[in-house]
This record gives C-alpha cells, structure tokens and sequence, in this order.
C-alpha cells in the first residue's frame, strides 16, 4: 500500500453505507487504525481529540461491518464502504451529513434529515 | 453556516454522485471556493499543492454541476452532491476511488474498477 499519511500520520477516511451509498461520515485513520480495520473487518479509526486509536461502536455497539476499502488516485484519502450495527453519528442520527447549507441557485436552509 | 475550517483555512469536501451515489473524490474548499460552489452551483475547491482557487473542470471541461452541500455534525467537513460532466479524475477515472486495497478478512489486492 502506497498511502500518503500526513504530517501527523493520518489519512482521512470517508465511510459510505455498503447497502444505500449513503456517505456517513469522515474521520481519520493512522497506519494502526487502517491496519486494524483491515484484519478485523471492522471500522478502526484514530480520534484526533483524544489522541488515541477509536474501535468505532466499541462502547455503543453501532460498530460499523466493513466491506471494501479504497484509496483515492494520489492515496492521500480513503473511501471504506461498510454495514453501521445502529446511527454513525454521536448525535444519533444515521449519518453525520444531516445539516444542508444550501439550495444552489437559491435561499440557505438548515434541515434535519435524520 | 458555522464551519469549522482548519488552521489553514481549509475543510475536507466529500463529492457524491447525486445519481449514482458514488463517491467520487475528496478536495478541499476555503470559504471562497465554498461561497464561489454555492453561488454558481458548480464545484469549486482549493488547490493545496497550487495554492490557488480551483474551479474544478475550468480547463478539462469535467465540471461538477452541485446539487445539495451539506456539513457534518461538528461542522468540520462538508459532503457535495452533483452532477459530473465528465471523469473527475485526473486520470480519467469516473471516480478518483479506483484502487482497492484489500478484501478485509481475505488477501489484499489492488483492482481497477472505473
């Protein structure tokens, strides 16, 4: 694998529901993260808060199943399609893209889709 | 809109086929190239290796026509869902996620699939 991680090491990684294609959320990956994520078939990420490696759903138990990872033409980003156990998002929606900017062409809006 | 940019000014911009569902690349926008994609409608990014604004397709052609800009919970990265009118690759892939990196509980291959 030829993945670009940045300074700090890490490579961002969008996650996109395997059965409805919707995008879920982005988070970041350090080499252990990927590697993990690789072996278990399980969403591992590294949380840049915390500054530690996060097993995603470890404590809810919305674990994310995963089915392919990708890596984008210049491998500086990852694309991992995957099966969520339960709402990827901490606020307990199903995805954290639930807050629309805009209607190009036309007014700004704010809606919950969730 | 209360996006959170980063120390550089920049956030990650996810864009999604807005037919297929399919992602198709990462870049990343300032609150111009922002302004400009929800102004104009098409995908505007910047160019961290130029360092410039980057209407993307201006010189190839392959704009994006945008159908709906969203942010995610914590207002740290944006998703972008439209309309290609070409490859969006560089490389003339459909989507920029052409190298797959493993089959997570198998071996690990590298497959192009655009």
């Amino acid at each position: 694998m030829n993945i670009k991680f940045d300074a700090k090491g890490l490579v961002p990684a969008v996650v996109q529901d395997a059965g409805s294609g919707e995008v879920l959320m982005v988070a970041y990956m350090n080499e252990e993260a990927l590697r993990r994520t690789l072996s278990t078939g399980e969403a591992w990420f590294y949380s840049r808060s915390r500054q530690e490696l996060w097993h995603k759903g470890a404590t809810s138990g919305n674990r994310i199943k995963v089915e392919s990872v990708w890596m984008d033409c210049d491998g500086d980003t990852l694309l991992v399609t995957g099966r969520p156990l339960g709402p990827v998002c901490h606020t307990g929606a199903r995805t954290c893209f639930f807050q629309r900017l805009d209607r190009p062409g036309g007014g700004t809006s704010q809606e919950e889709s969730a």
